[in-house]
């Protein structure tokens, strides 16, 4: 069984911050699936396991930005 | 003997986007040195030989962007 999150990150302001969001998320342990949209910065991820909050937005920091 | 130009590019809006154009930028044939600067777009060029301005707007393009 899969479950979606959705969290809102800061500072994208291109494709390159999507696809650097979007790398780092998808390491963490159990993510199926991240979509971003740049526009929002609504980041949309669907795991088989309960996510970490911690391991999120470690992800997201070390990508270069900060959960909203 | 070095010549060194400066270009203006339109559309950059982070630090990939920097990398992107001086990667780009830096394939170009004769080419020794390239400084981006974000904030306005200034990207500087320096080259053993007479830049091309046709493979510069190549380069800028082929990164996603446009000289101003």
């Amino acid at each position: 069984m899969s479950e979606t999150r959705t969290f809102t990150v800061q500072g994208m302001t291109c494709g390159h911050c999507v696809t650097s969001v979007t790398e780092e998320v998808q390491e963490i342990s159990g993510v199926e699936h991240v979509d971003v949209v740049l526009e929002t910065g609504a980041v949309t991820v669907t795991s088989s396991q309960p996510l970490d909050d911690t391991a999120v937005r470690a992800a997201v920091e070390e990508a270069g930005y900060r959960l909203g």
